[in-house]
């Protein structure tokens, strides 16, 4: 027979169990953090419209986009979930209830070159709040992004807020405000290319030599977020959108404190300016303090209107987004993540004899009664054979079931870290495994 | 500006967030019952490569597939989760643990033509035990499917249990065995077609008159699983492949037992085929006793060699499929699934004016460490305007916050379905509300 090579295609990734059980618990806390704070679930399909999913976007999306070949129909798998959630608000507008707090945890798809650490198959992990300009909202997600981080136990890190308005009211008050989406671009390269190529940059931009070195002295600044926040008070400019942009970001600070986030979970960081035409106040990074390397794993911002491509109302909101797969396959690849079982089995039960299994089967279902993940072993052999099974699975715990066992009515419950045996009853076995489910 | 109408693709389905939260409900509770099983989550990607995914598969699918049209590979949607199975197995054969128990449930895309019920992008909820001949893993799937769908709450159902050596036997055992595939696809069509019209079509295949009648008889068979097996015993027939059926089945049936299925949940039905060059032994289906129009909702057998086409390795097994959308969806529209809330949280908190934000957000956050699931509401107003918004959300509880509860330290907590208010502590509030979570 014509055997085809079992393979998947390059860019795109899939786990072995022991992987994917991480995955997905790292997947199940994003979630409930999301759903404790009152965001909704929702789902798109992966498949839409080219003419929707392309209403805005422009020449690199057109490129990275994986279009359907399929009868006449133009059709496109989503490459990110914000057009779908601004074609899903759009179209469902009267269903819904305002402020609409949602969460989508999709696979996008992007055929882009391959890189390392990039998939073109990910899941995106998005939160938004949509139809309100209440900054209040833009407080409420960093205490959602440290609940999350805290939970994942991957080390410290910071939030770094920022506020759009700022900057731009800053460059507004020296004159620049003409080329700021240039001048932006160029400190957006900062951290990347260094001080001296961003002021030869900046001149060749037609920013003057004393004005760049005040633009960098301005964006240095940094220290508590009140000592920032004291910083910006005090300078001279009388800009208008600057001082907008401040009473936001002191606002949403305020907030964030009420929310009580730990002051050590954030900062200020006047670098942050995020994609440059879509968000226009709040705008957030996330870095790991003990893995800069792989940047920022949380982004995202305020924008004044998500759906114009589709309704005439104005859907000003704020979101972030988590991409999962790009942040476990580094965590993992750095070693921050370890392998575990291969299973979520709390115990294996294992039958050393024919007679056993009946016996197994029950004791697998009591226990499973009692809210234990239970594996039944059913081909009965030797105890080595048995136990190198449960060696390679991980599984924490297992019951051997032989003829002693069958007599007395009692289970052997090895503990498979520890070596650890004792015969027990049933009931005493599913409170032990029990305490070792959470 | 110009507009594109916000539209989704016909035959493709998305939910508003209260019928996504009882999709996921659902969900839910198939994964976390394939979990108690020890099965393992595996997940693979949406897209493969043309080769692997058509390396089985005749005409009709090939009509069916959802090819990518991007740079010059050969791409497609998967169509199922057993080929990607099949291939995820063969491709990782080392690294797995054998007997292999997995759990995969993502969406799948066949651009057939709509129908009711139908979608072309859909969930499958699949389970599989890879690497094994022994028949009580057979036993071990009815007990899953019992599980699952008791706590789907969905009325009675029955797990239709059948061996298809059985049947294939007994028509060796008439000489019909060269004919066979052709009467087992005109049997499968007996409840649509009734029994006049199966007669003519096997007599034009070449039956005997008599033979039909016996041949009907024979799948009629039916009563307890014990009268059923008696029945079945009893038969003349000698046919070896007959009585390797009869035994397997008597096997699983007393596995199904032992492994403490409630009677009521399965039943023995000799019309059960399934997809006739797949399955080998034990095949299984359910219908919904309340819904019988909806078909059966889950479905699958055992195989004797998974993954052909891309190893030498042979790979028995036995698996299930549950279609969750078509589920859902069919449930949803026959009324058997009811609207819930808009939202996953227990509570809302409602600052009556501005001056009560800072300690909204403080009740929000205590409530939130107490495991309850809290919305902060942050526009302050009109006690109506906020218990509008309360009530459109669907939310069980409101905790109200004006003068005299910044004064008094104390919550007014609102059961919105009675109406019932109280005026308590946060930590008697966490208590209500933990207490009404689950």
């Amino acid at each position: 027979m014509a055997r085809v090579t079992p393979r998947i295609l390059s860019g795109f990734i899939e786990f072995l169990p022991e992987d994917q059980i991480q995955f997905n618990k790292m997947f199940d806390t994003i979630r409930s953090v999301y759903e404790s704070y009152g965001y909704a679930p929702i789902e798109t399909p992966a498949i839409e419209l080219g003419e929707v999913l392309l209403a805005k976007a422009g020449g690199e999306t057109e490129k990275q986009i994986y279009k359907i070949a399929h009868a006449d129909k133009d059709m496109a798998l989503h490459f990110d979930l914000t057009v779908p959630l601004a074609r899903y608000v759009a179209q469902h507008e009267g269903e819904l209830v305002f402020p609409f707090r949602r969460y989508q945890m999709q696979k996008v798809w992007r055929g882009e070159r391959s890189q390392a650490g990039r998939y073109k198959e990910f899941y995106q992990c998005d939160i938004d709040v949509v139809g309100s300009s209440n900054t209040l909202f833009d407080a409420e997600l960093p205490a959602i992004i440290s609940s999350i981080f805290r939970k994942l136990s991957i080390g410290s890190f910071a939030i770094r807020i920022n506020n759009r308005k700022i900057l731009q009211g800053y460059l507004e008050g020296i004159g620049a405000h003409h080329i700021s989406t240039e001048v932006l671009r160029v400190i957006d390269k900062l951290d990347k290319v260094g001080e001296s190529i961003v002021i030869e940059e900046l001149i060749k931009l037609g920013v003057e030599a004393d004005t760049c070195r005040g633009l960098l002295d301005f964006i240095a600044i940094d220290g508590s977020v009140d000592e920032v926040l004291d910083r910006l008070e005090a300078l001279p400019t009388r800009n208008t959108l600057y001082r907008t942009g401040l009473e936001e970001l002191t606002g949403v600070i305020g907030g964030v404190r009420q929310l009580g986030v730990p002051a050590e979970d954030y900062v200020i960081d006047l670098h942050i300016a995020r994609g440059l035409d879509y968000y226009t106040g709040t705008v957030y990074e996330t870095t790991l303090d003990d893995f800069p390397g792989v940047g920022s794993v949380c982004s995202g911002g305020r924008y004044d209107d998500l759906a114009s491509n589709y309704t005439k109302s104005n859907l000003p909101g704020v979101g972030v987004s988590i991409g999962l797969t790009r942040l476990f396959t580094q965590l993992k690849e750095i070693g921050a993540i370890k392998a575990g079982a291969r299973t979520l089995s709390k115990v294996v039960v294992l039958p050393l004899l024919p007679a056993a299994i009946p016996r197994s089967l029950e004791v697998a279902s009591k226990l499973r009664e009692a809210g234990v993940a239970v594996e039944s072993y059913l081909d009965p052999g030797q105890p080595s054979k048995l136990m190198r099974y449960a060696d390679r699975l991980g599984v924490p715990f297992a019951v051997v079931l032989g003829d002693d066992e069958i007599l007395s009515g009692k289970l052997m419950l090895k503990d498979m870290q520890s070596g650890e045996q004792s015969s027990v009853t049933i009931e005493q076995a599913a409170k032990i495994l029990a305490a070792k489910s959470s």
